[in-house]
């Protein structure tokens, strides 16, 4: 199976309504609520393409109740979640119909106490055992250790599975340090990682700096790869109209995928792109339009790249 | 004890930002999360002043079930909530911690199915053998009758327990027609009811639709009663700051706490008009501040009223 981390999981809700005023009052016209967080995103794409995964991270209270009780009806993704004394956070995402623009109001995740942080790293451990790949995703809650997605990925790849890091800021400067095998920045985490706002300079610094392979995502432009076995740039084709939210973690659920069936890179990036614009095409948010990722597939460009350096 | 009656409860969620921005993202920097729904709130209060409460309505889902996890901890709160299939609605009052405003955000309540209404209407009479007053507040969720509060004042009447009404629109309408004890409209709502804009006038004629005392809530100008026995004023020192959130709920748990105690008008307005303005002064939403509330009884200013025909 194929393993993802989400240490700072979240139910995510989403509120329509007519057009969004401060200081007035909204009657809610429709509302949606799914077990969120980008490991949680991932896992649901990868169980919808066929794969066996497993969910581990921290849920607790209420929320996480709900967000447990969401995950045991999707099928194909096991709950290995482990219990926290906090209580799981919400995003609140408010669609305004009008201007199909979204105002998003996210709550702050649970502190992690030692015995719970030391409660996960043996379960994780164990998991790893019976996993083909794990994926580290998103941002850390307070009270884990801002070294922590090194120390996982040091932990992997002892145990020989391949570790994919998808994180940003001080838990993506320090992760990459247990040199993860996929590094999976956008555009603003690299600038911020390297300094640099040239992507091909920076995803090859990204790289120097301990990752195997750097996947570099830039929004409607596709990826830009830089791998043990050459670079490649992924382009979809021109003009996606559409909602960009989950886009990133169907990108890593298609990396993962190619990944745990041995695909070339270019095929990989082929898989991860069409995924990712299935996904921008698709009506409700962090969802992948199958027809669409089909069609995609014969229709991503890839081209090798030359050095930078 | 006393029965309060919420059709359409809710959890009541506060977000703290520093501004409210719409389509942009905003950290949450506090949640608070408590039992709402008029009548709720109306229990809260009267357990806070001693009496014993009973709460019934609706309550289904997973808000459902923290709501009545909530309410188990609340101390003198009695839950006799009836469960429906539906998920009992969440609001969210996000307060922009710079300008101080609110912006709300209500869900939709669930639907009501005939079943369900009618296994409530054998809980309310079965409850009633118990009850010394009851409370009828706040709208109805879709499914209940419009006439809901006009049966519901009706059976009290029949087993002899006094009923006050608090709604607003066509169920206020429709319920006066059941002859409530006690209806308490805001200046808003008897305007709406009665059609004049001038209190006295439309305060009287809202108790010859079948109201026997009208108690409206005239805001920060206190209240005017127009009861069997005379026509009061009631009015609060001038210059209350604070949030006015709950000051309505709370001038109907001092009416009802009137009532049961036997207290002359007079009295029931000048604790009603206390507790609703030591809700005012309290710092947190929809409670009071009980040093505040028993100073105030000694400054709110009854006067009798001529009539206005």
């Amino acid at each position: 199976m194929i393993l993802t981390v989400t240490l700072n999981t979240a139910l995510d809700i989403t509120y329509r309504v007519p057009s969004l005023r401060p200081h007035a009052s909204h009657r809610v016209s429709e509302v949606t609520e799914r077990p969120g967080g980008k490991g949680v995103n991932v896992a649901r794409v990868l169980a919808a393409l066929g794969h066996e995964v497993t969910v581990t991270g921290f849920a607790g209270g209420t929320t996480g109740r709900i967000l447990r009780d969401r995950l045991t009806g999707t099928p194909g993704v096991r709950d290995a979640l482990v219990p926290v004394s906090g209580t799981t956070r919400r995003t609140i995402a408010v669609v305004d119909e009008r201007s199909g623009g979204t105002t998003q109001l996210n709550e702050p995740g649970p502190t992690i106490g030692p015995a719970e942080w030391s409660a996960f790293q043996e379960a994780y451990g164990d998991l790893l055992a019976s996993a083909s790949a794990v994926a580290l995703c998103g941002s850390l809650p307070p009270g884990v250790p801002v070294g922590a997605y090194a120390s996982l990925a040091r932990i992997a790849r002892a145990a020989g599975v391949p570790v994919l890091l998808d994180t940003s800021g001080a838990a993506l400067r320090r992760g990459v340090a247990g040199r993860p095998d996929v590094l999976k920045p956008n555009a603003e985490e690299l600038a911020e990682l390297t300094g640099s706002h040239e992507p091909l300079r920076a995803t090859q610094d990204a790289r120097r700096r301990g990752a195997g392979t750097v996947v570099a995502s830039l929004g409607p432009e596709g990826v830009l790869a830089v791998t043990p076995e050459g670079r490649w740039r992924a382009t979809p084709p021109a003009h996606l109209h559409g909602n960009p939210t989950g886009a990133g973690d169907s990108l890593v659920a298609g990396l993962l995928a190619g990944l745990v069936e041995h695909l070339p890179w270019p095929d990989r990036l082929t898989r991860a792109v069409a995924l990712s614009a299935a996904t921008v095409l698709s009506p409700a948010a962090g969802e992948f339009d199958r027809a669409a990722y089909e069609d995609l597939l014969g229709r991503v460009a890839v081209t090798a790249e030359a050095s930078a350096a």
